[in-house]
């Protein structure tokens, strides 16, 4: 099936995990195409200045795949720039925040995939 | 952990399931990252006039989500048009194939997760 770019669902969090602002997330699956291997498969956004704050994944792991736009991410307690083509991979048990730091936005496709 | 662009794994595969040309594929995550909930988490690159075959998904489902370019995909049967932002979903038991049919590269996001 086709799911056009108007047709995706799109929701707007604020202050996520106590980050700065607003996180613009569309989901790419709902949860019955997740087929219970996971719960997010999202085009995530921060405008500039926004952020998702520092929190730890438990019985699942994160992918972060870096779009457009230049961040700098808590890679469970260590400090990096972000730019387009890095991963970030925050497995279970390990936490992570990301910003951006940079004047255009941060794009970036997420995917939380079980550990168990 | 940070995967930087340089540093991920790149594969070139010739005519795919049949299809014209290469597909240029760099692998986000490893099979163990994907915890055994999947075996695919990919960006794609389809030069223009290249190709992936029209092929079955038999226990596994994939998506791709277009990045950018423009493609023609079919869908289980039917032939439709896609551009960035465009969801493509394929269930197990259903078959796909994707064409660059424009004058760009044709970028996405692969996702193949187990059904079972």
């Amino acid at each position: 099936m086709i799911k056009r770019a108007g047709e995706l669902v799109t929701e707007v969090a604020a202050n996520r995990f106590g980050g700065k602002g607003e996180v613009i997330g569309t989901k790419l699956l709902d949860m019955e195409q997740l087929q219970g291997k996971g719960r997010l498969f999202s085009h995530s956004i921060l405008k500039p200045g926004c952020s998702i704050g520092y929190h730890q994944h438990n019985g699942d792991a994160e992918t972060y795949y870096i779009l457009k736009g230049e961040g700098l991410v808590n890679d469970n307690g260590t400090l990096v720039k972000v730019q387009a083509g890095d991963v970030v991979f925050t497995a279970d048990g390990e936490s992570h925040s990301i910003e951006n730091t940079g004047t255009e936005d941060l794009e970036y496709i997420a995917l939380i995939l079980y550990s168990k």
